[in-house]
């Protein structure tokens, strides 16, 4: 038997509506909470205690293994890990991974995510992935008395605090900060990257910036509100962004989004693409945005409405487009930054329709069966 | 200059009222064509070509670069790469391979996969392997003068035919059936593999029994015509044929279709389904028949229209499912049986509709720009 470490306090809704809308504004806290004391301010090594450093070490390859938002979370991290650190590394659906073979790479480390710790299928993928000979299990999640705390061979703990809105925000964000993290350990290895810790450094400040442009993104829901699809663009890093993005908006807006990589959309969902289905694509200022920009202008040229989060600049506005105006942010933690306003988003869109928005209909908090 | 090798009646829609209904119906022999004199009715070795079966005799691992339906044909082969080759195979869509860092594992073998062999995305990635140091690459296309075949070490060739519809069909099958038979030949490192070869030297025949189902998919097609919204559902091996269903709908009815991991559907898809969202599902008699059951029970839960296709007794018919029994089928060439009744039903749905079946809005046959 263990007490719970719950503080009421925390669990209350205090001055917002929802649970959503709260957890969406704790995130410069949040974030706050899972650098500190694991990123000096000096040139120090990063203190993410002896067992994840050791795994981080040893580590030739990596499998990530989880299930929803936490995939996401995933899917981002893996381009950090390939671009910033040469490992490379495969993220898997874990009701997937579980029923198909398949090899560990030497020094294969499995990067387990979940919020709560209790996902079934991460665990039992986590579970096949020992039997199958992978080389030490680092979890990432929110609950430090979990199963899959226990089941790991060391935890990161996000520090979000507790989520009780379904449709996770602050445990996504958090996930990305804790994955940075280890990713700038291992980019570390030939050096300090000063410029990655001053970017993460920042993050929580950057995070509160951007949260302030709410009241114009509760203007922009209006024009989701009535319809019923959508498509979320993002190239790249940002493109598992778009995916929780348009995952957030059917979650708790029932609103049917679907998320894709922009040069794919010329293979086939451009055909659907007309006056009725909004497209929402995150243009941060990266080596992608000029192809980005002419995949927004095949949309434009079909009559379809666009919706753009970039920096100032980041593309011609004008008919047929909306421009939301982002801050300046080191390419490193722009997803962190790009996945706020999609939730703001989804948030509004789902108040103006009503929806029960801490507990949309069909869906658990945590998926604890297969 | 080259003269074109294409025989005009080759492409006159005959009796068909559009092109890719032909194509449909041609697939028993295209099917028949790409396997023709490459798998020998004995216990020969498969004969591939020299420079094809002297790359893959080198492969250690596997990179398949595509787009669209090409990619979830490479997607389909990941599966049986790993599980019947125990080579580590990973799929990327072209235009993101191009603009990330990766590098190649050791002898890391390219597989290019584009109907046309013009795919410019695909072309670019192909070259961009090279510069990274990938191990060779082979190109599974349909067109033996194109810039793919060209820039490869060795082409296996589809033999499809031409195909003149937008939406691929059976460039698609052909492509499944080329890369089965690079699966078999690695297979087959270890001695003979009978069951597989006779599969495949099944293949036509059984498609053209499937085939035959066309007027009961046509009735099906009526409970879509209506529909702005679909989920496909598929696990292992069938997901990605889960998606092609979902992108073929896409593209020619313009319905909003969706692929998913039957697994996935608890972590978010399910909160969009109700009577207005007919999900269907994929459920061929497999180790995943189980599980694939419980997340339908999930589906007619929660009121959702089941359409699925399985052998006879895979599921608990009954309300609320409508129930299309498949032949029995060697598990190796499943994927390529279960396609079928999806490229009929979203053909069927299109004529209802009445869209420009052949040439659908906002697309082109080849993407030969990026």
């Amino acid at each position: 038997l263990r007490i719970s470490q719950l503080d009421p306090t925390s669990v209350s809704r205090g001055e917002y509506r929802h649970y959503m809308q709260k957890e969406i504004f704790e995130q410069p806290m949040a974030l706050g909470r899972t650098l500190q004391g694991r990123l000096p301010l000096d040139d120090a090594p990063l203190a993410l205690g002896e067992k994840t450093m050791s795994l981080l070490a040893n580590a030739r390859a990596i499998r990530i293994l989880a299930c929803g938002t936490s995939y996401h979370a995933g899917l981002t991290a893996a381009y950090w890990f390939e671009s910033l650190c040469r490992l490379p590394c495969r993220v898997e659906v874990a009701s997937e991974f579980r029923y198909r073979d398949s090899y560990p790479m030497p020094n294969e480390l499995v990067i387990a995510i979940s919020q709560s710790g209790e996902t079934a299928d991460t665990l039992a993928a986590v579970h096949d992935a020992r039997e199958r000979g992978f080389d030490g299990v680092l979890a990432i999640c929110n609950v430090d008395e979990s199963s899959l705390a226990r089941a790991a061979d060391a935890v990161l703990l996000t520090r979000a605090g507790p989520e009780i809105g379904v449709a996770s925000t602050k445990a996504f964000t958090t996930q990305l900060a804790a994955l940075a993290l280890t990713v700038l350990a291992l980019a570390e290895r030939e050096g300090v990257r000063s410029d990655m810790r001053q970017a993460l450094l920042r993050l929580p400040t950057q995070v509160e910036e951007i949260l302030a442009m709410d009241s114009a993104i509760e203007e922009l829901a209006a024009a989701f509100a009535d319809k019923h699809h959508a498509l979320f663009l993002g190239r790249g890093v940002h493109y598992p962004i778009a995916l929780e993005g348009a995952l957030k908006l059917k979650e708790i807006s029932y609103i049917h989004a679907e998320g894709y990589p922009a040069g794919e959309l010329k293979h086939g969902p451009l055909a659907l693409v007309n006056e009725e289905m909004p497209v929402v694509a995150v243009a941060p200022n990266d080596s992608l945005l000029e192809k980005l920009r002419s995949n927004l202008e095949e949309v434009r040229a079909r009559g379809g409405q666009l919706f753009v989060f970039g920096e100032d600049g980041a593309v011609d506005h004008g008919g047929g487009m909306r421009f939301h105006s982002m801050p300046a942010c080191h390419p490193f933690i722009s997803p962190i930054l790009y996945v706020l306003p999609l939730q703001m988003l989804s948030y509004h869109v789902a108040v103006l329709k009503g929806t029960d928005v801490d507990r949309p209909r069909n869906l658990a908090k945590s998926v604890t069966v297969e």
